[in-house]
């Protein structure tokens, strides 16, 4: 294979470029093409869709491997993308991975994520665009198994590309490969964070807030969700749709709802 | 009207405690109910739904006036929804309002936009909640026009409540209140920025990168989008869903796409 009949695949993350997750990720996507890294310098867990305007980014090519560039990016993940898109690719990317996060992204995480945060991006640009987790958070996870089954839905991304303005949300079960009963295609779990912060006192005397809590699974009966999936030993792959509209209530509010009433009622 | 029987209203912000913005909010506010301004201490633009959990975050009381609190958080807008949530409010609120953005969140601003993250946030809680923009950056962006105009909006809301996991991001044109011609329920715009970099060299010699562009509608020809609304004078209300699962292309997913055929193909 000549290097131009390779796809080009820039990788992506939030844990930053020294994750070990990234890594794990480089190592399927080097076997399927032409690698780019572009990845942020520090850990930017939780940063979501943020992109940084207030100061400048810098861009720090980190080294040359056999077919894997990688750069690192004084940003969040959505900065990544955009640079790599303006200054490292010298074309259109056939695929946006990002990962593999070290923790889950399932459920309503998907909104705080950073991980997504860099596939959104991609998907804004029109690339097909994945964002890969493992259910474990330890700096030492083992993404064996990961590797191993995410592969083919890199493979199948590649091949089928994906529809505008949708990417994949894809979380792995933190068990042995052989453990894994297969592949979830799945919805987005409906759910919230509960008891949310730990209130603390400083040496000063001034009180400061961590955030913590757990996550509350709003349906837990449901089968169809990336939450049951994960809970039962499945990979989840959930569909996410950045065209944000809600058509239904969109309809229904152009036929009940008018606003004009209340403003000439007032005046 | 008792203080019971009044609504509980929270606002936030992208722009900070201080903005002219959240200033006119709550004129507008405090007019329909008891309302409480949890807002971030700095500007947060473009933090989107990221959340600090890094470092912790402080909450400091501003000050008291007739029927409004003020708190800033040194975090961002998703963070002073939690930390309200959290601390600062005895009862669930009925309404969560953020804004008034100096500056457009219409088409994929909706996704970056910091505004837009605290009311995600409050919808994910389960509250009704708006997002509100005035199409002028400026610091001393006239809101005249938006006071007038909102206010309805809010009304409706707090009396009908809005579906679940799903918000109101609401867009005025920077023209004045006569020029307006109505509401408009609307869409999200597919678009993207482009060009989005200032490449420069510091007086050291190294390069950085400012983040600029311009903002590209792929479908200009559209005219039920929020991009046609408040370019032919109207207010765009568009009805965003949080609940992220493209349910259309799942159903394809599901009948088309077995990633286990690639697993058995390799293995």
């Amino acid at each position: 294979m000549t290097e131009i009949q390779r796809p080009l695949i820039l990788v992506s993350n939030d844990d930053g470029i020294n994750a070990k997750g990234i890594a794990a990720l480089v190592e399927v996507a080097k076997q399927l093409g032409r690698v780019v890294v572009v990845a942020p310098e520090q850990g930017q867990s939780g940063m979501s869709h943020a992109i940084t305007s207030a100061i400048p980014v810098r861009l720090r090519h980190v080294r040359e491997e056999e077919n894997v560039s990688w750069y690192a990016v004084s940003g969040t993940p959505a900065d990544c993308i955009k640079i790599a898109m303006y200054e490292v690719l010298n074309r259109k990317p056939d695929l946006v991975i990002s990962g593999i996060n070290h923790g889950s992204n399932s459920s309503v995480a998907v909104i705080y994520s950073g991980t997504i945060g860099a596939a959104v991006e991609g998907t804004l640009y029109g690339i097909p665009s994945i964002g890969f987790s493992l259910l474990d958070h330890s700096a030492n996870a083992d993404f064996t198994a990961a590797k191993r089954w995410f592969a083919p839905i890199i493979k199948k991304v590649l091949a089928k590309g994906l529809p505008h303005f949708t990417l994949l949300n894809v979380n792995i079960p933190n068990i042995p490969s052989e453990k894994i009963k297969g592949y979830a295609h799945c919805r987005v779990t409906h759910g919230k964070w509960s008891e949310e912060y730990e209130k603390r006192t400083d040496p000063q005397g001034k009180s400061y807030y961590w955030l913590t809590g757990f996550f509350q699974n709003d349906e837990p009966g449901a089968t169809d969700t990336d939450e049951w999936a994960l809970a039962n030993g499945y990979v989840a792959v959930v569909p996410v749709y950045v065209d944000w509209t809600n058509h239904a209530f969109l309809n229904q509010m152009k036929q009940e709802w008018r606003f004009d009433e209340e403003l000439a009622k007032k005046e």
